[in-house]
């Protein structure tokens, strides 16, 4: 795939995880923090990719005592997170200077496919975005004042990342100013008027939020290699 | 804990999976089928439970050969599946001749934890029944019409099996009319007056619906194992 492009990797907003005593995507899974996975996967699929990773200011040393510790040497830029994901993905597109693509990744997803990666930035190259979504395959329930009601799952989806976008209407959409409704790059592109495109995402592309992701993630990674060992 | 228990094993309805090669509840998993995991995972939480298979009936022939070619002895009853969960379930109910606890569980969850199993049963016991569930921790997007809206996942709660209720009122329960807001055994409960009891759920005990959850659940029994082993 030709033309310039970008991959901003989202990595905790600014102080969130106060009380933890190490965020989650510096954890190692395999013996490599998270964020350095993230960072690999998206370099391994394109390796032209300009990588710009968002990170709360004060954890700026840590990361940097991290790459030298762990021998990171792969390029990427360190873009200082805002109080919101909405305020850390703007700061990131700053250090867009070309036309291209952009994808948007949570740091805390090191799991994600080269395919998946690939197919988001061909489809947002073709379409303008990229979206990848998996059916809700669990019953759903939803907090209706002091109760909480079953729904219909089958009219919801989840969304994951990574989102791919052209860069100039991101950047565009970027420009409003935030609200409350902008759960993710998605809601924030089609507030100034896209239409979004969904593509599949996948069951082991998983968010490490709790430490019984990071088990999971193990268990994945692990598989993962043994199988292309096995092939 | 005492009492009597029943382990009611939901395994499909009768002829959804028609298109499908091999329903996923006997696909292997680690070189057995996944039912099999399912029904050992209850027994040797709680040996004495009472294990109930629904089961559609022209599948009754390729699961006990299935039994007999993987020696599978463990002693369980089947029960004929209806033309919906609800059928299945109040199909398996009939089989609930003492009063006791009665965990209803997805056929194809064969990594529900053990402990998950004991603080299911433990809690019904307590307070009448518990389901377990999880937050949604990926953006949450809804159809409305031909469009598709971001909502607040933090309003929403994923549900997990084995929902686990003292035996009397959830047979009373399935006494009434089926509807469609019946997504799952808890929202039956409810429906005759009942509060729900939610527990925590466990992000490893995934449902296995599309192969790719095959290859998920694949990686984190291959991982629990080596993870037991090296303890």
């Amino acid at each position: 795939m030709d033309g310039k492009k970008y991959a901003i990797i989202v990595a905790g907003g600014k102080g969130t995880r106060i009380n933890s005593p190490l965020p989650k995507q510096f954890m190692l899974l395999s013996g490599i923090p998270i964020l350095m996975h993230t960072l690999k996967k998206f370099h391994e699929c394109f390796p032209e990719t300009e990588l710009i990773l968002v990170l709360p200011d004060d954890q700026f040393f840590f990361w940097d005592n991290l790459c030298k510790k762990h021998n990171f040497t792969l390029k990427h830029t360190i873009v200082k997170g805002g109080n919101t994901r909405f305020q850390s993905v703007k700061n990131g597109l700053e250090l867009v200077k070309e036309e291209g693509i952009i994808a948007v990744h949570d740091g805390v997803r090191p799991l994600v496919s080269k395919e998946l990666i690939k197919q988001a930035f061909l489809t947002a190259q073709k379409y303008g975005n990229a979206i990848p979504s998996t059916p809700v395959n669990e019953s759903l329930r939803k907090f209706n004042g002091d109760k909480n009601i079953p729904v219909d799952r089958s009219l919801y989806m989840l969304i994951q990342t990574p989102q791919c976008f052209s860069s100039a209407p991101l950047k565009k959409a970027y420009e409003f100013e935030e609200n409350a409704s902008f759960t993710d790059d998605a809601s924030v592109f089609e507030s100034s008027g896209h239409e979004i495109v969904l593509i599949p995402g996948e069951p082991g592309n998983i968010k490490i939020t709790v430490k019984e992701d990071l088990l999971l993630a193990e268990a994945l990674l692990k598989f993962s290699k043994s199988e292309s060992l096995a092939q």
